[in-house]
This record gives C-alpha cells, sequence and structure tokens, in this order.
C-alpha cells in the first residue's frame, strides 16, 4: 500500500521527490511486466520517460504505447491507436496502462483503458503541473469530439497516482503557468488564506511541492463529496465555462496557436470574475486583484468583437448546463463560489467587454 | 418509482404485456420530452416504434437517432452517429436516451449514452427475447471492434428497463431462438428444475412471460453478487468463449451469414458441454441430453477444420483469459458450474470434433 496524503480519494496518491516509491511492488502483485503499457507522446518520451526507467528498471520491459502531443490529439483517433496497440498485444484485463504525461495523457489514457474490454487498470504519472494539481485525480477522464472539450468521456479513478516534483523542471514557463492557473482557481473558490500566499509570492519563489499539496487537498475534499458533479463539484468549474468555450475556439480557428488550457482558463476567471461582481456580491476591490494579479502573470490575448457569437455557441455545449441556458459557478467573495447560476447572452457579452477594456 | 419484480438490480425492471406504465412519469419527473432520444433501427421503426407511439403519445415528441440493424454496425461509426446527434441537438446531461430495439440496440446505445458528457441517463425497451432476457439487463455495455466481440465498453446500469413481451410476435423465428439460447443457459448454470422445465415443453407452448421473468431472475441473482464480473458472474459466460469465438469469426468471412449471437451460443454450449464431460464431471447421459436438444431446436452449423486456428485466436483475446490461455466456464453437472477452468488447444480441438461429429 502507498502512503496517500489525503483521505478524501479512495486511491492513493503519492508525491515524492525522490522517486517512484510502491510503483514496481504494485505492478509487481498485479501481473507480469509485459502486461505493463505506458502510455506517452514523442516530447515526454525524450525528457520523461528515461527519468522514469532509471528510477524503475523493471518498466524498461514494459510496451510504449506513443501518440502525438497536443490538445488536439485529444481524439476518438489517439484513442483507437491506445485500443489498436493493447489488441495487437492481446493485452489481458489484468494489464495495466501508465499514462505518463500531461493532462492529455491522463485524461484520454484513463478513457482508453476504461473502456478497454470494460476496463482495465491504469495509473498516473502527471509530468505537468496541470496534470499534478488537476488532471490526473478527480476521476474525470475523456477526449475532445467535434471540437467539444471532453464531450465523450466518463468518470472512473486511476488505481494510484505518482507525483514527482522534479518533472517541473522539464516544463516550459508557458506550461507550468497553465498548471497554475488551477492552483489560482482552487484558492479563488475555495480558500482565502492560500490566496493570499500564493498572490504574494512571486512564481519564482513558490515551493511546487507545496503548492501541489494544498492543491489536492482543496480538490479532493470537494469532489469527495460530489464525485459525480451534481453539485457541490461544480464549483471546480469557475472559469472553465469561458474558458472551455475560448480554448475550443481557439483550436478551431488555429490549431498551432492554440490557446493552453491555463491560459484559457486564466482569461475566463477574469471574465467571470466580473459576472460575479455584477451578479454575486463580488466587491469591486476584489474584482480589481484578481484582474491585475492575473494579467501580471499571463499572457492575455484579445478575441475579435465579432467572434463572441461563435464562443456563444461554444458555451451553449457546455456540460453544466440545462437546455438553453448558460450556468456558470461564480465567487461571492475570494474563497467563496456559488454554483448554477444563470447568465445572459448580453450579460456575458458585457463581462468580455470589461475584459478587452483591461487587457488594451 | 415502477414495480420492480427483482430486488437486485438496483434499478427498476417492469414487465408487462399492456403497455408502458410509468415511462412518461419517469420522463416528465426528469426533462421536457425535446430532451428525449429514441435509439432504434431500420426495422424496429417499422414494426416497435409505432407501438410505443400509440400507447404514449407523447414520445413522439422525442428525437429518433436511427442507426442500421445487424451485429456488424456494433461498431464506432455507429457509436458516433449517435454521439453526432446528441451534438447536433446540443442534448444536455438531463437529456434521456431510450434505447428502444434488441441487443445491438441496448449494448451500444448504453455505451453511447454513457459516454455522452461524461454520461447521460438510459432506459431500455428490449424488443427481441435476447434483450429481454440477456442484454438488456446486468450493466454491460459495449461495442466490438477490431472484430472482436465487446472489445470496447464499460459497466453502467440504465435507469429503468420496460418489457413487453407483445414486441415478441414482431419477431422472426430465428431471432427468437437466438435469444432461447440464454434462457437454456441460465437454466444449464444454475437451475437444474428450469431446464426440466424448459426441457419437456415445446417452444411453440412456452409462456414467454413466465421465461423472461425466471431467466431475469437468475441472472440478477448473479450479477447482484458480482456486478464487476471478477468472480461469480463469470458463471453467464457459459458457452460464450467459443461462442464469441464462432461469431466474431462468422461476421470476417461473410457478414450476410453471419451467425446470429444465439445460434453461435448454442453450438458454444454443446462444445463447452463436452468439455466439461471432460474437465469437470459432466456425465455422459446429460452431456447426450443437452447435445440433443440443442440439436432439436438450431440449425447447427459445421466449420471446416482448417477454421480452428483462426478460431482460437479470436479465443485468445477472450475478456476472461489471463494472458496466453484460454479460460472457460463449465458444467460440474446441469445446474451447476464452475469458473475458470483453462483448457489446452489440443482438449479444445477435441471438444471441436465432438461437435462436428455429432452434427454431420
Amino acid at each position: 500500500m502507498l502512503t496517500p496524503f489525503t483521505h478524501f480519494y479512495p486511491y492513493s496518491i503519492k508525491l515524492s521527490s525522490k522517486g517512484f516509491d510502491g510503483l514496481k511492488e504494485y505492478v509487481d502483485k498485479r501481473c507480469n511486466f509485459d502486461e505493463v503499457y505506458i502510455l506517452l507522446d514523442e516530447n515526454i518520451r525524450e525528457f520523461c520517460y528515461p527519468f522514469l526507467i532509471g528510477s524503475c528498471p523493471a518498466f524498461s520491459e514494459a510496451k510504449i504505447i506513443q501518440i502525438s502531443s497536443g490538445e488536439n490529439f485529444k481524439s476518438i483517433e489517439s484513442c483507437k491507436i491506445i485500443w489498436d496497440e493493447l489488441t495487437k498485444n492481446q493485452a489481458s484485463r489484468n494489464g495495466v496502462l501508465i499514462n505518463l504525461g500531461g493532462g492529455v495523457i491522463c485524461d484520454l489514457g484513463g478513457f482508453a483503458a476504461s473502456t478497454f474490454k470494460r476496463g482495465i487498470d491504469f495509473i498516473n504519472i502527471p509530468t505537468t503541473l496541470l496534470s499534478m494539481v488537476d488532471a490526473s485525480a478527480g476521476g474525470k477522464l475523456g477526449l475532445d469530439y467535434q471540437h467539444l472539450k471532453n464531450q465523450v468521456g466518463l468518470f472512473n479513478n486511476p488505481q494510484a497516482i505518482f507525483i514527482n516534483p522534479n518533472f517541473l523542471r522539464t516544463l516550459p514557463k508557458t506550461e507550468l503557468l497553465s498548471g497554475f492557473a488551477e492552483v489560482i482557481k482552487h484558492a479563488l473558490v475555495a480558500d482565502k488564506a492560500y490566496w493570499e500566499a500564493i498572490e504574494s509570492t512571486s512564481v519564482a519563489q513558490i515551493k511546487w511541492k507545496e503548492v501541489i499539496e494544498k492543491s489536492i487537498e482543496i480538490k479532493s475534499k470537494i469532489v469527495h463529496k460530489d464525485p459525480g458533479e451534481k453539485n457541490e463539484r461544480k464549483k471546480l468549474n469557475f472559469g472553465h465555462t469561458i474558458g472551455h468555450a475560448l480554448e475550443s475556439y481557439s483550436l478551431t480557428i488555429n490549431t498551432r496557436m492554440a490557446l493552453l488550457h491555463g491560459e484559457a482558463v486564466a482569461i475566463g476567471m477574469i471574465i467571470e470574475s466580473y459576472l460575479s461582481y455584477k451578479k454575486t456580491g463580488l466587491s469591486h476591490e476584489e474584482l480589481d486583484k484578481i484582474s491585475s494579479y492575473i494579467k501580471s502573470l499571463f499572457n492575455l490575448v484579445v478575441f475579435p468583437k465579432k467572434s463572441f457569437n461563435n464562443l456563444y455557441e461554444f458555451m451553449l455545449n457546455d456540460k453544466k448546463n440545462k437546455k438553453g441556458e448558460v450556468n456558470f459557478t461564480l465567487l461571492n467573495s475570494i474563497g467563496k463560489s456559488k454554483i448554477g447560476i444563470s447568465c445572459k447572452k448580453e450579460e456575458i457579452k458585457d463581462a468580455f467587454e470589461y475584459y478587452s477594456n483591461i487587457v488594451v
């Protein structure tokens, strides 16, 4: 058994800068190493896979399944590559898939494993800040479909998660910041003291291991209360109704210039903070603080006005909606959030206007 | 709440020859009728859909999603048609998919619903004997992939099942018999008295409502003990290790002449009864009884000897296996079964020989 540092998930999360204690032991109990499959992309293969093998040589016997890196490969076609490789190797239900990578690898690999022969075990080894604090835990799996984020997916848990913050050294700064957007979100929706701590520290000074631990703690408490996202868990969608629409839209217009998930969520948090100011009592002072802080960290882009109708179409497809209205999680104040707030098209348009004005 | 006639499933099964009591009430509580989707194929649309609308006129407002009939359309391509239609109509998570049809519709529709936006509700209205006694209940969902039966799938339950035996009147005799193979299986693995009752009644005299009720009772008791198919539930795979291989193989050689599921399982039960005679103590007298009874009902086909190696490859891919060996559920005697019996290639070949000899 691994050493869990949170009791709220039904599986173990091991956070250590030293290696992957317990990973080999888990696999040894479960199956032979020729029944282990490692899912990765070309970047992970170059920068992260050698570190895993160096620390656990037995895994060099595992079969590698490689897909292309990037959000636009979080697709049914990539999923078929995984199913095909497992089928070709006659993987049995005792097989284990290790997802070594960021959010795309963890989400897609988890979905492929959960649906292969009605489900084989999978283990996440997140390599990005985003996947360490968010994507690797919580059970949300899936892929993008028809340009809609996670339109196809399911809820299922990994057998275990192994987090090694040393992987963050392999990460470009934009990717690190993309994950940091989720850290900011965790603070904003649930923990004012956490917000104050991160806001008063420069990103270069942040102790990542502590931040990862704190963010996982916040998320796991919320998910524990509502794993299937009927109520409480929707809090974690702050910034994401707008963020997912921006991300999806940016993928349709130019895949090479597409926004990273966290970049889109950062913009989404500014716009949804304005909606919070209008609808749920967030003070103008706190709105300013949030906007300034995000602006100081992220390279914010402006969307042309004429794109609003397209963006609104994406919002109508958001999974949290009832038919025909767009639902938001908004803030009452920093550290306190409220779910299920329906906003009108005009109100959302005004909030985009606010964002455009502070960015230019 | 519907009136369940079994307490072993976590959802309601309503069996009635009078209509679909409770179906409209369920939907009314859940969503508007424009959020109801009915999945069917061209045959169901002609023969069964009018009966549903006649008995519940409100459902004429529901949107129809039509796929092509037949096992070779239990595919990822058909699944994409369902996802596409739900996406096009901006179906929300409050939407409900009604699977009106046989095993393909119930299995595939359940999978598509369970993975659309990480899961919307679905209701099964089985129209064939096979789906009434087997496919609509128990939570096994999926599709065929790379010519392998249910290679992609998951476990999830419908919200409710409505069974109306009157639909059986629309069924060709071959389809009725295909479902009857599962009835025979239920008797063989778990209930000697049930076996004696069906064996002594001509098919034309069978009271279908009673048979459906009894078969669901046997299956639900087994599934209740082991929903994820780790142990006890494997009993229900009697006849299926061979049966699935035959069915998959027949789909690859000639889709128009492909064996129906129950036809393949009927042959599988003869062959696996012979293995039971050799391996788990089934008496020769009971082996004869089983073989003669199945032979008297089904139009049995012979596979050329040279096809055995291909069939064996399919068996190696069976989901119950550990890597590299083929596992069976076999009979100790009629009404008593044992799981996890590994058989060698030569033993399986001998059992095929036995089958070929009694058929010609």
